[in-house]
């Protein structure tokens, strides 16, 4: 067999889908296997949005605009208002989806060998996009045990080097549901001017905000024009996420021209999704109101049944859609194969995502999971139940008095 | 301004859109802008395509199968029984576009600093994609005054060293309008089995193959099994260049393995596109007839302007749409701009891609043009009135006597 490269052979496997074929193996078994290991949830879009969908543009499906349409563009720099965000539509690159604009933002402000200051755990296809641009990730630690702080700035300046180009944040944050309070981030910002990097704020889950918590955008500090990036998408707010409509917003014109250049490599964004991210951007706000509400409710849900896990630490989140809980258990990769492969309850079984992908430091994450409460309360609730019962009968557990 | 990086400020620079804002710039002066830039074509897509289009599979648009929806796998591998491709679903890796099957086929096969034996003039985005994976376009030159002619496999293997990965070509070829006949297809079929290389074929023009010629895939040698990529896309054969979907179709195991992970990055290819594109693949034989046969007609209108224009050297395409043209000119960049700048024929100009994008050889390409046969009769007349007439009044042309 031909030999591919090392790069080829080293690729990141992501946390959210390595475990698939095991998955796809317990279904043919008949196997009811709940799926809490990737953020796609099962609410509805917007009304009508489905049903009204029409390609009139033209009679064929032509390329695009490389930057994305410029409609799309518009309606995205209006949607921004309800942010407090001021922006114009030439601010708005078009992606294929958020990971294409994280991508493509890392090839444009980083060369091979650079750095990008990352708290973790953080959203684990960063370490994917960081290899292919080869960036080096600068981990600053958060543990469980102080509930996931967001590290105060002197700890991101310690971590700055000659090769930093970039903070790189999710904001609320995936997996642990923090978000930055407004102080937080406005020193970031000012580190970012500082030191003359860029500050980029991953906010694809800004309309996911719980209870008293508030949402800043990194966009709203005026003073940073030249230094932030948002990265941002239409697939959680709208559940769109096969849309594949993404973007990176930034007032930087050096950053534009370059993104314009690897945009027109792939010729432009998908054109019927953005067709339909226009429509979707201009939702009522009764629609997200509407989101939120269910989402308040499933959280409620994974907060009362986590809490009566023994063994079980967590954090109720502020943001997202996510818990990122620690288990009784040495090893959660082996932990999240062992419930596709052995076990069942009721002839269900759930899917999480093993924590270590989570992390650029080695050995991090090993008895963490990531779980996503993206589904209906009755299908959450029988997750619930399949994970009360693996952690009981899985023959790794490590019991709460060892722990002790 | 917060600086960008190295890579990004060189980001290589698309021939077909680099212009586009003195096109803007033509089109808000009143000024028709005829496009031949771009391999974007005019004709329809299939009957009842676009109006039957539905997104049914759910009541949102979910994250789908990172390689691709296993009925579009199907569809393609029954697809390519027409071209005596024997293949399976699972060696259709679906991709955002061919652009994303020629990013991550280069990241998996090569590191940074390999190599890759080009043909050149070749399809002038290899430029960028290689420079983002970091590897060396080794180029072959090939010159119009020979008509473009396939090299002898002996070059491409004196072109060999230690750093190669690969030999990419474009089978029929953009820009020349080559096709590899068979014979010489399984010399480089045989090299690369030889030198264990991978032999990388961008086949998005297999549709497009005029009067006698023949095309062969490359995977239709069985030998090759391990060494063989094949590069294809939806866009050229149905004109549905803005749905961005793409695939890699390969038989090794861990090329395959290698791309899924890169996939899984990305999560998956646009939902909505895939879902047409199943319906496009299983268009019927007269629709591929019917395009075939108007770009006949298009292809002999051009062949017949061109030839009447002094000073103006091509070759007739065998394959794909695409005239690469010698002009009478110096500079093809400066008389790329003035067409849009200084430059209309009765309120019309016409838009070209300047050559020198299309090598990785500096100096090559710089009184060449790729003109782009993509439009109705009556607009591709109107361009070539165009070109002849600019070509008169061009300051800067060489005189066919100077020249001789």
């Amino acid at each position: 067999m031909t030999r591919i490269s090392e790069r080829g052979k080293s690729i990141f496997a992501s946390p959210f889908r390595k475990y698939l074929p095991y998955a796809d193996a317990a279904k043919a078994r008949g196997i009811d296997v709940i799926h809490l290991n990737i953020g796609q949830p099962d609410f509805l879009m917007p009304d009508g949005i489905l049903d009204s969908f029409k390609w009139s543009a033209s009679s064929f499906v032509p390329y695009g605009i490389a930057e994305g349409e410029n409609e799309l563009r518009a309606t995205w720099a209006e949607y921004y208002q309800k942010f407090n965000i001021e922006v114009t539509a030439e601010n708005v690159m078009v992606t294929t989806g958020a990971s294409e604009a994280l991508q493509m933002a890392l090839l444009a402000i980083a060369d091979p060998g650079d750095e990008a200051i990352v708290p973790e755990p953080f959203y684990a296809n960063y370490n994917g996009f960081c290899q292919i641009a080869g960036v080096n990730i600068v981990p600053l630690p958060t543990s469980i045990d102080d509930g996931f702080p967001i590290p105060p700035s002197v700890d991101f300046e310690a971590a700055i080097t000659e090769r930093t180009r970039c903070i790189l944040i999710s904001n609320p944050n995936n997996p642990t549901g923090k978000i930055f309070p407004q102080e937080q981030l406005r020193q970031l910002v000012r580190l970012a001017v500082k030191h003359d990097l860029f500050l980029m704020v991953d906010e694809a889950y800004s309309e996911f905000v719980y209870q008293t918590y508030d949402f800043y955008s990194a966009l709203t500090f005026a003073d940073a024009d030249q230094h932030v990036i948002v990265i941002d998408s239409v697939s959680k707010r709208f559940n769109a996420c096969g849309l594949r409509v993404g973007a990176l917003v930034s007032r930087n014109a050096a950053l534009l021209d370059s993104i314009t250049n690897l945009s027109r490599l792939r010729l432009s964004p998908p054109m019927l999704a953005q067709r339909m991210a226009i429509q979707l951007l201009k939702s009522p706000g009764s629609y997200y109101a509407g989101v939120l509400e269910e989402f308040t409710h499933r959280r409620a849900l994974m907060l009362d049944r986590l809490k009566k896990i023994d063994g079980l630490d967590f954090h109720a989140p502020e943001g997202a859609f996510y818990i990122f809980a620690r288990l009784p258990i040495e090893d959660s990769e082996d932990f999240s194969r062992w419930l596709l492969t052995d076990f069942s309850h009721q002839g269900q079984t759930v899917m999480i995502a093993p924590g270590t992908g989570f992390y650029a430091s080695p050995g991090q994450g090993l008895n963490e999971v990531r779980i996503a409460y993206v589904l209906e309360e009755k299908r959450l609730s029988a997750a619930m139940d399949c994970l009360e019962q693996a952690l009981a009968t899985y023959p790794k557990t490590v019991s709460a008095a060892l722990k002790a």
